[in-house]
């Protein structure tokens, strides 16, 4: 292991993540998005923009998904979860493949899967990345992939009724729902993401569902920190859950 | 007035308002719209779908709007409307038209308003209307008017970055962004009214701008009851609010 590099853990079942302090390391909108998917046993699970593959682990530790593949556009990235995956023993089950979202991969058969995930970079691209180094702003800005290249990609890899999951910003949430009804992929549930309880919220949890017909369910809001500024006790618990 | 009348007080400088328990008496979602839209001196504002005039009464009460019309299909409900507004010396302010929200009335001039307000029927039709007394119906469902009917006439009314202010249900909120954007008005705020903290929400505000760019904004939600089963301050704060 390299000097920037540690082992984290995922405080599910003893997995462990390894991370590059240079590079992005997960946060909690990875572990809300974990947590929010529903999986079932023997499901076959897509996570689009992978990263260093802690959703894919997350998934692993907690639902009894069959097969669950990572893709992901950066070496270094996929290299460290493919490091993680070895070190949790999850070969047989978790599959992390160097690939761009906007391509097809042999391993990645259209209408096949049940379930998408994705935490993609949230922000438009164009600005002010020349201050920030490559492989975050690849991993923050929509750079190789945008909102559009995720939600179209996903709607291709599901099954007819199968389910999608993003973690994404409250701003976009037009874009987002517009984007989802031209794919066929209908938003069915979301939930927001306040910081507390009297604040704006920062992430909006979205389910959609392939081919599903329109009528949307809105989850009682998501409260990160208590007036205490400590964890609230769901958020506690979401780090802590097992299905 | 006949035995089924009743005047209610609007807690809003002493103003007043005729309802007829045996049709649609306003309830907490006039009063939340009221709140929500934002309407600055001088404005010229519509309200769709007016009902008795409870808007148009409350916006007259709260603000400096300088002319505000309240358009209604249903005779009944325009008579009572006409009453209010006469009970409460606002007859050169506000002006209620009986008319179709599909068809243009001559008082209402294209592209000349600053703001539109409407709280239409939420259900769609088709069902178990037959339970209903018609007049009910008409305003709980998209009888006379759809969500596209008064979408498509808010856009037309607008003037060039002219808002537009509904109250809706949760579940159509990605048809309401689509119909939104349809029409180019640009969705810019949504607030969540839940009756508890707890619970779904059951209610959402929305605000759209004529020709806005998107970037949509999301409020804290706004909570009805607290704990004890009591309205909470804010609640309070907004019966009573005065601009």
């Amino acid at each position: 292991m390299s000097e920037f590099e540690r082992i984290d853990q995922l405080y599910h079942k003893g997995y462990r993540i390894i991370q590059d302090s240079r590079s992005f390391c997960f946060g909690i909108d990875a572990v809300l998005l974990a947590d929010f998917a529903q999986i079932k046993r023997g499901e076959r699970v897509v996570d689009l923009c992978c990263g260093n593959g802690v959703i894919p682990l997350l998934i692993a530790a907690k639902t009894q998904a069959s097969e669950i593949f990572g893709l992901e556009i950066q070496p270094s990235s996929c290299q460290l979860a493919r490091r993680s995956v070895s070190l949790n023993g999850e070969e047989g089950r978790i599959h992390i493949l160097l690939g761009d979202v906007k391509v097809p991969q042999q391993e990645l058969q259209e209408a096949s899967f049940d379930v998408i995930t994705v935490n993609p970079p949230y922000k438009e691209a164009g600005g002010n990345l020349q201050n920030e180094k490559e492989e975050l702003a690849i991993a923050r800005h929509e750079i190789f992939c945008t909102l559009q290249d995720v939600v179209a990609r996903g709607a291709s890899l599901l099954r007819f009724g199968g389910r999608f999951y993003m973690i994404h910003r409250p701003e976009r949430l037009v874009d987002i729902f517009e984007t989802m009804r031209t794919y066929h992929l209908e938003p069915k549930k979301i939930r927001m993401v306040h910081p507390r309880i009297q604040k704006e919220p920062t992430m909006v949890l979205i389910e959609g569902r392939k081919n599903g017909a329109p009528q949307l369910r809105i989850d009682p809001p998501l409260i990160v920190y208590n007036n205490e500024g400590e964890y609230t006790k769901e958020i506690h618990a979401i780090y802590k859950r097992e299905d």
